[in-house]
């Protein structure tokens, strides 16, 4: 499945605006035959704007997931986004404000909404002092014959996240990030180890250039199973493709058996 | 702490004319100011010699120990090598031989046995074939101010494995390895990941040159928690030395505190 990257911070504070930058990336992802397209987190409304990341949230079925939705339905391709979810179920807690998550929905080339995950693994005092931190590691979905997984950010770098993906048989997994100056190593390192151990795709999307207190760094990569980066962005706004093969994907698990080789009843210090 | 990594494949099934090449290393690294070196897996006896490994295994206090911990005690720098060994507790199963595990074991420059590991993830047919996997994980002891862990080659792939030394309080990891083509991207990309991702030092020392039916890659490793390799050997034999240091690794800690984010009530899968 061709997989596009779409390395952008939009505009930060202006949902209507990154909706229009994705529905510009989505037709060319389209057009480049892109079975899917994926953003950087927070990407439907921006990082680094403070209490607006509260403000802005929507529900997972809110108003801007049905214009997400009317996008890839109109290009016919998949969308993964990134974006602040309030929590509709629980209403607010007693004294305070319903709760926020640091957020990714996948929606289906149909429309439809296929997978929602919520941060585990919030990063820094400005993510913990606006968001609530999700309590699955592990949300999927099918598409194209693949099954696809959903991480953001700090989430990858805990090699325990990635490492329940691989053995839920998540092929490719979307992360979402907004990785800052100077944890590139992240980027160029970490993420290809991450495909190679686990044995699976892994597609890393980035934000770019100064926001706020922050200087995203680009670097977005699809790292194959053998850790080779198929695709990796410089570090401005760009669009990236490659292609997530299956049969490349089966043939390297079978030189690959670290699943198998595996021994959980010695990993008992880890839980 | 001076670490020396003794990138050699020595001279595969003489185990005198091995003492005699570690002898000569342990000379170099001390004058050199190392508090430590280094071998590579089975480095004592040589990896691809069939039935030799069996046929020249010894205990953990057998007589190359001995000599070992006075080559280590003249040269007043500690040897942590790789060898078979064959255990002495248990003695010959019922029909079967003693027990034969792919070792490591660490002797103090004083000359005293510190810390004995046996492999617990073996790789492929042929080292499935000769040895006994081991079944404790996580083997430490102190040297010089720095809590020293023991790992051989394919465990070092397992994220879980890096991660119990780490939860334990390992400082630096020694990981003598027998990498083979065409898995350079271990050496090159996993160690220095492992590195930093548990914010330790890992020491990972390789055989050079073609051995029986594999090809060992070199490129021996000591990465620091900032996943930056100290010293990174190229193809052949060779002496590489780099320091571990304990100042650097607390402040690289608190920069990098995966450990206290993360979030072990999630990680029951892995188990």
């Amino acid at each position: 499945m061709r997989t596009a990257l779409l390395q952008s911070s939009g505009r930060p504070g202006s949902v209507a605006e990154n909706l229009t930058v994705l529905d510009e990336a989505a037709g060319r992802a389209a057009a480049a035959g892109a079975g899917l397209l994926v953003t950087a987190e927070l990407f439907l409304t921006g990082y680094a704007i403070g209490d607006g990341v509260g403000r802005l949230a929507e529900p997972a079925d809110g108003d801007s997931a049905d214009a997400v939705a009317e996008i890839a339905e109109r290009h016919r391709v998949a969308v993964a986004y990134g974006y602040p979810e309030r929590d509709r179920g629980t209403g607010a807690p007693a004294g305070g404000t319903p709760d926020v998550y640091n957020s990714v929905q996948l929606i289906s080339a149909d429309g439809a909404r296929l997978a929602n995950y919520r941060k585990t693994h919030l990063f820094g005092c400005f993510e913990r002092e606006h968001f609530t931190p999700g309590d699955r590691t592990v949300v999927q979905a099918e598409l194209n014959g693949l099954r696809v997984g959903l991480m953001i950010c700090y989430d990858v770098e805990f090699p325990e996240n990635v490492r329940a993906h691989a053995l839920a048989g998540t092929d490719l997994l979307l992360v979402p990030t907004a990785q800052m100056h100077p944890f590139q190593f992240v980027a160029e390192s970490v993420v290809p180890v991450r495909a190679f151990e686990n044995q699976m795709y892994v597609a890393y999307v980035n934000r770019t250039g100064p926001e706020g207190e922050f200087e995203f760094v680009g670097l977005s990569t699809l790292a194959g199973p053998d850790g080779v980066a198929r695709a990796r962005a410089g570090r401005g706004e760009e669009l990236v493709l490659a292609d997530a093969d299956p049969v490349l994907l089966a043939a390297s698990r079978e030189t690959n058996p670290y699943l198998l080789d595996r021994r959980p009843g010695l990993y008992g210090a880890l839980v």
